[in-house]
């Protein structure tokens, strides 16, 4: 296949900026693609807010991430973006969408396939959407978070630009903790190992659940255990400098954990709960640890020497770099046009007869 | 133009069931318009709840309004329920919606003209979509509620059942409120009026603003103004027995005002506000009063035995039944049916020279 024949949109979520500032996951990963793809030469739209940075083509209709002016109602952000896209769609031999269920309800309108990557089930209630388009074309970002019933294609784990997270040239002494504050995240678990083991915490992050941080967080804040709000890619660094280890005791089952991938990639052990999919981003022992609970995060800390930081970007370069996952979903494209190619023939086959 | 041979999706929202058990206005006009095609000869697809009740065909993915059900996503329902109509849009010669917006995203990816009712613009950060769909083809429910540059094909007034609200034979001693609670339908200036006027007040409907109900209307109840929660149509007429007149007291421009007519149809003067669509609805010192201020809607109240309920009523049935309604729309649809041939003629012509 010569891909500079192919034209593909990647649909970017509008809460944030392509790349975000700061927090936005789905939006670093499609940034990512867009790039990678960009960069092994094909024909790339990029639709996400106008204030993205972008090599590819940028096509956009909202001005600034939902989440970063609340001049902008996020539903009608949604809806003016998401069909945007879908109006070009003849323009596109693919649409590789990061838009969730939504984007789905307007597959079934264009001729050009249209293929999901899942980045997580928010909640039971969006499963009817995906039960209704379970016939579309679906990647999961690890093998963790899969529902049953969908055409899946392949898990692609998400990959990070290692260019932006340098290995640290030594271990740092603090524990730090990376990501939402929400209960889903375990913050309150991480400050619980920094008690037990009377090590210093640095918590980054935007607070997403108030009621949680002024609850659980905020009573615990002292000289040890600091907040400091949300940090972007220097501020990770910074935080990566003076890491002994990352924790992420998160409560409930990770879908990807690109944090984790983040913290590996500058030589920092992570320590991660045992749910979902940590355990294919964290190879237990030589990259960090997996943990059932509390106490063995705890004894998790006085192993951490036998964590080596150059085998642990060596294990990110290997399996979450942007060129491994635009090589994999180079793939999942071929894949779909391969599909689409025996469709478009038994459509012609059958009306020929 | 013979309409048997006309097949017309009606697409209702799904906050609720259609016809609504009590509040809905939106649903109540697309339940209305769906009854009183059916009944004048059209083949009539109703896009809405399972749950509801029609003698058009029902086509229906959502269950229960999400309103009723708290199980049901919101989102989730709008957006199955929305592309659901549009994926069966080559079943229909015009898709009539009354979903705001939302559905607005789907219509340049299908052929089928789509008509959209304006029901009201809920927030100036929804006008985008509206710009961006300009040369849609729109109605808007009074001439006080049309923002400039749309393309209007007509104002259609809401048109109720006529049958549901029979003419009360006496006129009652309360002072009645029947809507939304909320800030927007002035229920604090109805309770100023019956401290000011000493009469009873009941006020019916649903709390959609806890903070105003428990701050503005709870502190005033007593034996003299009583709150009674949402009613429906026997509820609604119960209270139009009562009733000495309605006091619609609206703080921001009404868009048309559904419970005018109802009260005017049962023979209940109404006193309003002379805000938005207040005096299209309402005939000035014939079927209500219209005011400026709760001292003009005191003042009113002594002029009360000048309005003949009888006229109320009739005004009603000659402006705002559904019968009305439907024929209006009858001729909007024939103008979007000579549009839409006019411009399939204008292309085949083009692609012919």
């Amino acid at each position: 296949m010569r891909t500079a024949d192919k034209r593909v949109a990647i649909l970017s979520p509008v809460a944030w900026r392509t790349p975000p500032r700061q927090y936005g996951a789905w939006e670093t990963v499609a940034g990512n693609i867009a790039e990678g793809l960009v960069a092994r030469g094909w024909d790339v739209t990029l639709f996400a807010t106008r204030d993205s940075v972008t090599r590819a083509r940028l096509h956009a209709v909202v001005d600034k991430g939902y989440e970063e002016d609340c001049s902008i109602d996020p539903k009608v952000a949604e809806y003016l973006h998401i069909s945007e896209t879908f109006e070009h769609a003849s323009e596109f031999d693919i649409i590789h969408s990061h838009y969730d269920f939504m984007a789905l309800s307007y597959t079934r309108l264009v001729k050009t396939p249209v293929l999901t990557t899942i980045h997580g089930f928010s909640s039971p209630r969006i499963m009817p959407v995906y039960e209704k388009y379970r016939d579309g074309y679906f990647v999961s970002v690890s093998n963790a978070d899969r529902a049953p019933g969908l055409n899946y294609l392949a898990t692609v784990y998400n990959g990070i630009d290692l260019s932006l997270y340098p290995l640290q040239q030594s271990r740092g002494g603090d524990l730090i903790f990376l990501g939402r504050v929400h209960p889903d995240k375990g913050v309150h678990l991480a400050i619980a190992v920094a008690r037990m083991s009377g090590l210093p915490l640095l918590i980054a992050g935007i607070i997403q659940d108030q009621a949680y941080f002024r609850e659980q967080v905020e009573p615990h804040l002292d000289e040890a255990i600091r907040y400091i709000g949300p940090v972007d890619v220097p501020g990770k660094n910074e935080l990566f400098g003076r890491a002994r280890a990352l924790l992420h005791l998160n409560t409930i089952p990770e879908r990807f954990g690109l944090v984790l991938a983040e913290a590996n990639a500058a030589g920092v052990p992570v320590i991660a709960m045992d749910l979902g999919s940590c355990r294919e981003v964290i190879d237990d022992g030589r990259t960090g640890f997996l943990v059932q609970n509390v106490h063995e995060a705890v004894r998790a800390l006085t192993r951490l020497p036998e964590i080596d930081g150059g085998a642990c970007r060596k294990r990110v370069h290997d399996k979450f770099s942007v060129d491994t996952m635009v090589a994999a979903y180079e793939r999942v494209y071929a894949a779909v046009f391969e599909m689409e190619e025996t469709r478009q023939h038994e459509a012609r086959y059958c009306s020929a007869i």
